[in-house]
């Protein structure tokens, strides 16, 4: 029996023309939607080389942008949940976010998220880099009501906030979506380990949608996206080349587990009053 | 130059006779010592068998255990910060705790842990288990000022809510201790992935001290003791059998994982106010 639904991730290798990525999304989208997929997931950032001067130029504004465009008829087209992965937002005020763009069956937003925490670290020897220069931080949880699930969204770096995942699984999610491009550094040491946590701590299933590595690009993306259930099993994992990654959940298994192992029953919410004082 | 601290854990096979687990752990403290740890640590229930109907029977009352009598001691004679598992406590009212105590160089006690979360799972097929049969839950956080940095300590079951390794991080502590002793289902589930996680999102040091495995024993103890890293890196990892496992840390490591990326600096608490709601 069991409430199933097959989940498939676009691993895209992002190239430097915005036209040729889109063209790469849709191809893609249709791809896991004919092999019966109903929540499709596209990587970080997968319309744009990920630097931080190029965000302002490859940003699009919605409604009306052509990235978002195809986003919105896809999904309707092909009756799919699409979680956009992200790419550059320019708002109103012409502020740049990295927003990934949610759409249900019809077409319709479903949902928006800005990323919450800007990737600004130094690590010697290896991953330096600083989202802030060109970009604003988002300020919301996202939480999208799919017919299957409550599904929450957030990205990349927002992974590292164990508060973030805690506080959707609170507002109900059961399954957890990570558009993330690590790197060659932060991947091989935190990657997995980090999806796995998400998903054995809050018990859910964690969805992480990688970039393809591309060899050419000056930010080279880890891959290995990744598929996780509510034990923390790895149901299905990517290496770093372009490619479908589609396989079966089955939701019945966050209740199972919660059950059989009631940690979200067992919190003691007073014993920890000052984690986000 | 750095910050160095030999640390150690007497991964202790828990037997039938009290006297006798006593007896292993004085040993076990003092060839830690005599090798040069300055902080040791020994397993959860590490003169009981982890038995509900045992607890009542092996617990002892503070001052004037036999068990906390020996911890006292020993701490004082070797000069050395004792996180001495955990016992059976009966308190004044004749309630039983899973409780660690804490021993400083001048054998003092520096503190006191009452697991918080009680372990009651019943994972089918696999480990059942309801420490509320026959034990009471402590409310409180453990924070030790050791020489050489707060260490925050908590028990087994207590390591699966991150909330409270958040909390002892804001207060200060810069290594969790975990006295625990997973079984062979949870063991290679999570065991491994919850103490590395601990360690990856609060930048800090993890040390999972676990009895070793007794067939004879009626709970399989899962063993595997761990000291880990604030990057996630695993230091030193023992197998299922009696051993002293220790290793060097270098507490700068902290302020290094710290500032290279600053997670903890970039924690935005108004976006997760509902995580203690």
């Amino acid at each position: 029996m069991g409430n199933q639904v097959k989940v498939g991730i676009c691993q895209i290798r992002v190239e430097t023309d915005k036209h040729t990525n889109i063209v790469k999304g849709q191809e893609m989208i249709q791809k896991a939607a004919a092999a019966g997929c109903r929540l499709i997931v596209l990587p970080e950032m997968f319309n744009c080389p990920y630097q931080s001067e190029l965000f302002p130029v490859y940003a699009e504004t919605y409604p009306g942008g052509p990235t978002i465009g195809m986003l919105a008829e896809t999904a309707a087209r092909e009756k799919v949940i699409l979680v956009g992965g992200s790419i550059p937002e320019r708002d109103e005020n012409n502020r740049i976010y990295n927003t990934s763009y949610i759409f249900d069956e019809s077409g319709k937003l479903a949902g928006r998220h800005r990323k919450v925490h800007l990737f600004d670290v130094n690590i010697k020897g290896g991953t330096v880099f600083q989202e802030s220069l060109t970009l604003a931080a988002g300020d919301k949880l996202t939480l999208v009501d799919a017919p299957f699930a409550t599904i929450g969204v957030a990205i990349c770096y927002d992974v590292r906030f164990p508060e973030m995942a805690r506080a959707m699984m609170l507002k109900g999610a059961k399954i957890l979506v990570y558009p993330a491009a690590f790197g060659p550094v932060t991947g091989p040491l935190h990657w997995e380990l980090l999806m796995r946590a998400r998903a054995m701590d809050n018990q859910v299933f964690v969805i992480a949608a990688a970039p393809a590595r591309n060899d050419m690009a000056e930010y080279k993306a880890y891959g290995h996206s990744l598929i996780v259930d509510p034990w923390a099993r790895v149901l299905a994992a990517a290496d770093e080349g372009e490619t479908l990654l589609m396989v079966e959940i089955d939701l019945d298994v966050v209740d199972e587990v919660r059950e059989e192992l009631p940690v979200l029953k067992h919190r003691r919410e007073g014993i920890y009053p000052d984690v986000n004082s």
